[in-house]
């Protein structure tokens, strides 16, 4: 079945396939280059990820990065910077009633899985932004979300019992550590830092590492 | 006074001017641009590290370079992952007989000093080139350095009396927490982030915080 879609941005409509045919859908197409931009970001660094990367990977035609970005790269950026965070963010927002000691094990956890999908060679988008950048509107960006995270993790750290000047220590660790471990682990091709770091955070946060439960 | 130096490699000599007069040198030019290729790589990563800025902030004439680094940039990387990181074990072995507290509270000196001299703008080079490389060596060679870090901090946690595990734990966990911390704080550009982590793993180290005393 073919069904026919306005686009507003053209003021004209396109014939969209049904899923087996679809090869590329506009109202998606915007998703998926910063879906590409993030995965990128974190496999190759912020001059690994270019348009012509972003385009190759996520097989959009090439006039519509322009279309979507029109201010350039830093746009890109700055979209798969809030898809990486929001991406966390919903994560923890899962988390609430949580023991502190479940809400470390699953950050520790988000970022395992980045490790093993990757074969231990992608990391965190915002870190590589970071390191890579003297834009001031990045850094602010990635400053923000680092500041989001560990603000959430401290909250639920509280919910979860623990005093705010300690909830705030160790969900700066856990962020910092969390991130530090990533990029260790990836030089290393190897998760054994990761874990040895997890298994230490583990150890310091209180409360059983089960789940919250209704 | 002038000085006469026989140079091998051009079996010529060039006259070096007294300490006063003296704008390049020689002798001393690798040296310079490696250590410069450090810096660059610290504030800028490893895309913002190109053989011209490291000749701009060397001061070396453009030709030495392709001298001193034949085999091109990543021949200038490597050599500044391993200034980089025997700068890090240079601290290190200072530590002999120090308590564990004392190791961590070192540590972290050495990454508060790169933050407060640099105005919360550079990190890590061996971490830079982590996130940006897909070369083989020069993943090995940073892998190398992370291994060679933990592995003398664990050694200096048990000379002060922790358990191998235990201290293998920790080290794991304070170098990828201080760098982890170190990329948070230049994304906020302030020491907020650092302190915190700072303060929480020297709380998790035992002992007390002096220094070695003889």
């Amino acid at each position: 079945m073919l069904t026919v879609i306005p686009i507003p941005w053209t003021m004209t409509s396109v014939i969209v396939k049904p899923e087996k045919e679809r090869t590329f859908v506009p109202s998606d197409a915007r998703q998926k280059m910063i879906e590409s931009a993030v995965t990128l970001l974190a496999l190759r660094g912020l001059e690994g990820t270019a348009f012509s990367d972003v385009i190759e990977r996520s097989g959009a035609p090439r006039g519509s990065i322009y279309h979507h970005f029109p201010d350039g790269k830093d746009q890109l950026v700055e979209a798969a910077l809030e898809l990486a965070g929001d991406r966390a963010l919903g994560a923890l927002d899962r988390l609430h009633g949580s023991p502190p000691k479940a809400v470390t094990k699953a950050f520790f956890d988000l970022w395992r899985a980045v490790l093993v999908r990757s074969n231990v060679r992608a990391g965190c988008a915002v870190l590589a932004v970071t390191v890579a950048s003297d834009s001031q509107e990045l850094l602010d960006h990635a400053s923000s979300i680092f500041r989001a995270w560990r603000g959430r993790i401290a909250e639920l750290y509280v919910e979860g019992g623990m005093a705010g000047d300690a909830a705030e220590r160790l969900a700066a660790t856990l962020v910092a550590a969390s991130e530090g471990a990533v990029v260790v682990s990836r030089a290393e091709r190897s998760l054994e830092a990761f874990e040895l770091v997890a298994a230490e955070l583990l150890a310091v946060t209180p409360g059983p590492a089960s789940a919250n439960t209704p």
